[in-house]
């Protein structure tokens, strides 16, 4: 099969085995993978990914063998190991969390390089965690399932109260969904910051009610007069270096801050200022298998025009292209499309 | 009367003109106040009281003016201004939150440099938020209310689920108080680390199971075998610089960090670390008028061992001699004696 492989300096087409899939396992044949921030950061940073938990013996040869990335997505099961249900039938539309069901635990697919992901013709998930993709939603909105638990996530870790107005910062895929997220909890205050205006677009469109343009206004000056005394819950969803301190020095007293954007290497703030506001701040990742079903099922619902969120399609040798310019730096510039 | 007036490159014993209880007030005679490391720090490094919502206006007009710090106070009624309703006798020992009423909102008493503290022979209180002190109650206990009320407060803020392990790092008064604390709301298992031999015992006399010196010892490797993997509820208590990013580093997954050391100035982490174990960091800093009359209530139940807390006693002359060494970053090093 085709799979775009990412080894040390390069990330190309290759023609890799079909994946067997193993006791309770399922092979799945791929749909439709969102592009995800992490990914490109893996690509570009993958030293960081190991301070968040594999240490670099494991690195150097997962990066070797080769990493096949890729965990938004929608497929369709193409064959069964032995051991499996098979309550569900061949050619039937599924998504799941992921991982893959391990002896001791479970293991991220793709979104860390120990088990191969989605950027592939087929790729390998465990049955039990499967679920159906229900007939009438399209893939494209299916394959926001992931992003959309991120952002449920997210909102769940914090303690909403009545009332409370949220500011969101940076509306990228992870903002738009804690956006989205927010609405569904019944958030009537939600601020949105963003220096792209095709973003600050988007995030309206999703349920922000004041947008922000960071070059030109004060984000937190855009929280209503009345509630400016307030606490307010803050998503950090940028992942950008020094915006966490930001957040802490004008967010108000007692505010929580909620961080969903993954920044790398050391970062710093101003500790007297938080404890001055006794601000709490929860570091946010992945979400539960709840709150991932619960993701499919909005967007089943129809409530969420979800369409604005694809901004772009691309095929395996579309990727390639685009990964393989010059510089890898210039990845951050590109006019990369992606579809979450 | 006689105080310890902070001035800008000075603390010395001036003779003060009596202080005039105004309407709801009352004038107290000083009995007892415990020498707080905020008060050290506001010598020290003034400037980084005003990043906690001074601005620098004030700070240089106070500081001019010269300031009476002290917070940790007890004291006994000694006169009412107007509008008092005086259900409590001249002579009556009481205690209160270091705030006084005013206007619009409470403001600090000598915690910040706005309003005289206890450094002195009298100093005013709002008779709205006198506690009466017990009369059963050595006033040496009953000053130590308000560290105590700290230590409630940054525990309460834990979500201390069952079977919870609490890292105490930095076993001076707010240390202490947090194990103090822990053990009030059930905590069996306490692991308190300081680099002193005698803050560990102190830990240890109030309740520590397990202390560590981190000179010799990893401190959270001595968190029981069997519960390693498990969150823990963390309680920052040096306000050193670097000892956050420390804990986040060490702490186990989806661990809680209560942050009640006061640092200054900026310090850095690596935020990577503390998303990848989903931690939440709390900052606290005070406490309610609830928390503050629980303190007290503990203290006059008897079921604490206060003693070994009170390490110290010197009268104002005694603190002038010591504040007033060659340099105030001597103080540091010094065996400055302090009850609280």
């Amino acid at each position: 099969m085709r799979a775009l492989v990412m080894r040390p300096d390069s990330l190309l087409v290759e023609e890799r085995p079909m994946p067997e899939p193993g006791p309770g396992q399922v092979l799945v044949k791929s749909l439709v993978c969102g592009i995800c921030g992490s990914d490109l950061h893996l690509y570009r940073h993958a030293q960081h990914f190991y301070q968040m938990g594999l240490d670099s013996g494991v690195h150097a040869e997962v990066l070797d063998r080769g990493v096949i990335l890729g965990h938004e997505f929608i497929g369709e099961i193409a064959a069964f190991g032995v051991e499996t249900k098979q309550d569900l039938s061949i050619g039937q539309r599924v998504c799941s969390t992921p991982f893959l069901k391990g002896e001791l635990e479970s293991i991220a697919i793709g979104s860390t390089p120990l088990i191969d992901g989605a950027y592939a013709e087929y790729f390998l998930l465990s049955e039990e965690l499967l679920i159906p993709v229900p007939d009438d939603l399209p893939s494209d909105a299916a394959a926001l399932t992931e992003p959309l638990a991120i952002g449920l996530h997210a909102v769940n870790k914090a303690q909403l109260a009545e009332d409370r107005v949220a500011v969101v910062v940076g509306c990228g895929p992870i903002g738009l969904a804690s956006i989205v997220a927010l609405k569904l909890r019944g958030c009537n205050e939600i601020i949105a910051a963003d220096y792209s205006e095709k973003r600050r677009q988007l995030a309206q469109a999703l349920g922000a009610t004041v947008v922000v343009n960071p070059a030109e206004a004060d984000i937190f000056s855009a929280i209503p007069a009345d509630h400016q005394e307030q606490p307010a819950t803050v998503f950090e969803c940028t992942g950008v270096n020094g915006v966490l301190g930001e957040c802490i020095d004008a967010a108000p007293a007692l505010s929580e801050i909620i961080v969903a954007g993954i920044s790398h290497g050391e970062d710093s703030f101003t500790p007297a200022t938080a404890i001055a506001k006794q601000l709490s701040i929860h570091f946010v990742m992945f979400y539960s298998s709840d709150e991932y079903a619960d993701a499919l099922r909005v967007l089943a619902s129809g409530s969420i025009n979800w369409q604005p969120w694809i901004t772009g399609k691309v095929g395996l040798d579309g990727i390639c292209l685009l990964y393989t310019s010059p510089s890898p730096r210039d990845l951050s510039t590109s006019r990369m499309p992606s579809s979450a």
